[in-house]
């Protein structure tokens, strides 16, 4: 199976928790919005439906043979299996998606601490807001969240190496993406919190390890973090 | 198989779209939060992972038998094919999932309308900021979202009368659910806006007259919409 992978060229964004999977799987696959001068045309007829009666409402979406699935946590539940990349009962599954939407949220609202007041402004119109939103992420939602997921490999029975049963799964990959996006945008909070969230930064320093996400993160495909994406690092946000 | 939906009492909020699924099927279920006396510790012990090894991140979560599910998108992900409330192909239940995750992007914008800074803050304490963001998200966001609901109805090969397929699903609940929200929460915009979105707009009402649905509406289950959940009226933040 050829997989087409539909996402906005330039910025990793959302879609890099898809390609981390099919990177780590080593699976065959088009990035569409960066490969072809018409990746964004291509889009378009998606998102307007020309090219489906079933358009998504936004990138990234896949496509794979006629099937075509939208929202990151969409696709990688659809992926999962797949790509050997979550258990096999049901349980499980449940769980992992679980885990991927808690992971959606928290994507989200790191995608606000730059945008308060709504993403059709720039930053620069709304950065006294982005200042206080940041001061209350930084204090409460950061550790909240990575706090979960320590609890989370801390409660896990069968490992506290992964999130999911005793294996390596896709929730682990968009882990160690949010924190490698963390790192970039708030090193200076980051240095301060991560050393309580000693479990989910050796989860993160082993993925970082995988022979096929080491050898992607070292190559061209592995966009580099921007300001155009969802880190995006703004020294004045960042707090110690 | 007895039901058991954990979530917060005195809200409709984001359990609302569990329970529109449960009573539109008639399901046998138990409201844990606003049945016992003991239902926020019952709640407590989930997500302090006294309950279980693997503990949601927040309500609302679902406990079937042995197995919890989180996210109202998983949660009716998961009952979909047992309440009849999804086709049965797999590209169509992709297409609800992914519709449903488009619903929970909706909800969560709308939730940040009234705190655009924090959860922790006061809205009297935002206010200046969420009428701000009040104004970009019912300008742009809130005829996006509806718009492309109306677009999906249009598209639909199968029928204009309900998202997925030829059959009402539990998309269409919790389109219901939301539009119902727009509607307490800003009724002044929704009389601009709705006329628009005809077909989204039949919708809402025919499944309000759904028997099931149209007896729970007229029922002490169904809570009144209030200033603590998701959607709140707040008239300062309503535009004509």
């Amino acid at each position: 199976m050829r997989y087409e992978l539909y996402y906005w060229p330039t910025i990793q964004g959302r879609g890099e928790f898809v390609r981390l999977a099919l990177e780590d799987a080593g699976a065959d696959y088009e990035d569409v919005g960066n490969q072809a001068d018409a990746g964004i045309t291509e889009i378009s007829y998606y998102l307007e439906g020309q090219a489906t009666v079933r358009p998504p409402f936004a990138p990234p979406f896949l496509k794979a043979g006629e099937t075509v699935v939208s929202h990151v946590a969409n696709i990688l539940q659809f992926l999962g299996p797949r790509l050997a990349l979550v258990p096999d009962d049901e349980q499980s599954r449940l769980w992992a998606h679980g885990l991927q939407l808690t992971l959606t949220d928290f994507v989200a609202e790191i995608h606000d601490v730059h945008h308060p007041l709504g993403a059709s402004l720039y930053y620069e119109d709304q950065q006294a807001e982005a200042r206080q939103r940041a001061a209350l992420f930084l204090d409460e939602r950061l550790p909240k969240f990575l706090g979960y997921f320590e609890q989370v490999l801390e409660l896990n029975p069968e490992s506290e190496a992964c999130l999911v049963g005793v294996a390596h799964s896709y929730v682990d990959l968009s882990l160690f993406q949010v924190v490698s996006g963390l790192r970039y945008a708030f090193p200076r909070a980051m240095a301060r919190h991560e050393e309580a969230f000693a479990r989910v930064s050796e989860l993160a320093r082993r993925v970082a390890e995988r022979p096929s996400i080491a050898a992607y993160l070292a190559s061209s495909r592995r966009l580099p973090f921007n300001e155009s994406g969802v880190f995006r690092h703004y020294p004045e946000l960042d707090t110690d």
